[in-house]
């Protein structure tokens, strides 16, 4: 049996321990009896497979997919634990992928003022990323996560082997998210990536427990310094301002979201390619590894308009700018403001086919966002 | 002029300060020149009054009372500001009475995981309560306050003239908030009282000062020590556990949240003289401030059975015992947990009239919660 990995996560609302372990949920048996009252969240995909582990005595199960993540699902689920007389003392148990996490995980922050949470992920992005670090959040007819909270987990649990019954799509859609934390904070994981691509996307354990404990490592380390998203933890929209236009303009029907943030990750990069921030050879390797994925932009036949009209809604923007976090190189990242006519100047050479032509723009705002000194 | 006087509130996230003065309003017309993208929610009575002070391009109005305080007003506000192009640097201000300060201050603690916002609160059972302390909230269909957030304002500007145009009704259910005070942490406060009645009744600015002053004070004591109410801010829930069944079983229609606490702190005093925590006097005491306040428990004939239905829903109970917060003199109150079938053999004798029976039940859970040490 393989070791469990723990790692710490250190908030403002106390720390918390994730952990990594094949058949990680019967593990935890001593730990789910100990805590009183409780009810799961899961989704009808879920919930078959693995509720039975959790042995509580209520539950709220969901329809998979985007289409639940909203305040009526919320609502629906506050509702129900009332009439079930659930109180304050009640932890909430999510059992499932990013949308059964991030509804789960709001609905802990805000029933009757907030009740303790915890995240069991069953896909490889929830896993590597939305289960970790606090964020909750439903969608509005307007864009993807305008409204939620930050509300930290009591504990997360990873059990890789439950990403052996994950159809390809949705294991492709997390290595996108994977790939993402090498691109932004670490060049040896990028390496590491490259090597170990094809046992990654045929589920080899020991891989994935690696994959997966480097990535929670280094989101663990980014939300340590910058819970709130205020410097650093932009770092992890590298790929998101694109992606999130995709999504929002196909209204969450076209694209997983880790589709969405491979296409973004790679007209992100050319942007960058296209300002000069990298150099050819850089842009190539991370394309390269991305296009491995099987996955390219040529899915995303969007125009120029479309695509603007709904960054310039984007919530991390300020100011009516819009944010990018781009690569100045691999395992190295900076924010970026553009006003949406100059952006899209830019984005005709970003969108066109073959080479590129660098237009440097001497007035980009950068804002360094460089990790802390752990020297 | 009146000199202004400012509390500071210390929270888990951040310090702010409680500004109190006679035309507050527009001595803060340099603040909110500074503040950047803002937007008031306020409601019909409130806004025509004091919004053009703000000079605000955005405003939400809401229909007065307790029915907008819901998650479809949340949802509508959220939605118009989404409209607006509103971003995470946007501050909204809170216009009015309790339920704007509620809703407006949930919405700022979802809305796109949070933004900063203000309080300006215009009735007294705001300016003393529920405006000071960062709970906010929504009622659903099951209970009052059974969603919410803690999100603490940046400031809080009140303005005691404001309270000249309030109906006698609503200056009556500030006062039982303000008595309240006394009754739970203040002897002193509680004479006070008992002697400026009449003036604070008739609105005399100087009077009020001082008491909304006084009452801010002893919040700010409170919250500053337990922040997320586990301890010592459970005191502030005097006359709640019955003012809160009576307002629930009445669908809000008939009490205003003042005066349901009013009638919940007379039957609250008369249970703890039944089990013998106070002596005649004390209860007299108490019931005569209260009672000069116009209104008495007579106003409140609900059967036992309902009564003790919606007090088994309150979520401040705790493994299905109802917690009430009892006096044990003027000045000093405690917790106390109760069955629901052993409240039931205590309010026969509490609901009845003229002298009670005291019987002191030997097995009474007491939670100490003494006020922190100050020497």
């Amino acid at each position: 049996m393989t070791h469990e990995r723990v790692i710490q996560m250190n908030t403002s609302q106390g720390s918390y321990d994730i952990h990594i372990a094949p058949n990680a949920l019967e593990r935890s048996k001593e730990y789910f009896d100990q805590l009183g009252s409780t009810i799961v969240i899961s989704d009808e995909h879920v919930y078959p497979l693995y509720g039975h582990l959790l042995k509580s005595p209520h539950r709220f199960v969901i329809p998979p997919g985007e289409e639940s993540k909203t305040m009526d699902t919320v609502m629906e689920i506050v509702n129900h634990m009332l009439s079930c007389g659930l109180g304050r003392d009640t932890t909430i148990i999510a059992l499932g992928g990013g949308v059964v996490g991030d509804v789960a995980g709001f609905v802990a922050s805000i029933y009757m003022r907030g009740v303790p949470y915890i995240q069991i992920p069953t896909t490889l992005v929830a896993q590597v990323d939305s289960s970790v670090g606090g964020k909750t959040a439903v969608n509005t007819g307007v864009g993807k996560n305008t409204v939620g909270t930050f509300w930290q987990p009591q504990k997360v649990i990873i059990d890789p082997t439950t990403l052996r019954s994950l159809p390809r799509r949705d294991v492709v859609s997390g290595v996108a998210e994977v790939v993402k934390y090498g691109v932004i904070y670490d060049a040896g994981f990028f390496q590491y990536l490259d090597t170990h691509m094809e046992d990654i996307l045929s589920a080899d354990i020991d891989v994935l427990c690696e994959v997966i404990e480097r990535c929670c490592m280094i989101k663990a380390e980014v939300v340590d310094q910058d819970e709130k998203e205020h410097g650093i933890r932009k770092i992890l929209n590298f790929g998101h301002t694109v992606g999130h236009a995709l999504e929002s303009l196909t209204h969450y029907q076209e694209y997983t979201h880790g589709e969405a943030v491979l296409v973004g990750m790679i007209l992100e990069t050319r942007l960058a390619r296209v300002l000069g921030l990298i150099d050819e050879r850089c842009s190539q390797e991370v394309h390269s590894v991305l296009r491995r994925l099987g996955i390219d932009e040529s899915i995303a036949r969007h125009s120029t308009a479309a695509l603007i009209e709904h960054m310039t809604h984007d919530k991390k923007n300020r100011n009516e700018q819009i944010s990018f976090i781009l690569p100045m190189g691999v395992g190295d990242v900076e924010e970026f403001m553009f006003d949406p006519e100059e952006l899209w100047g830019y984005w005709n050479e970003v969108a066109g086919v073959g080479a590129h032509k660098v237009i440097k723009h001497p007035a980009l705002v950068n804002r360094p966002m460089r990790r802390r000194s752990t020297g």
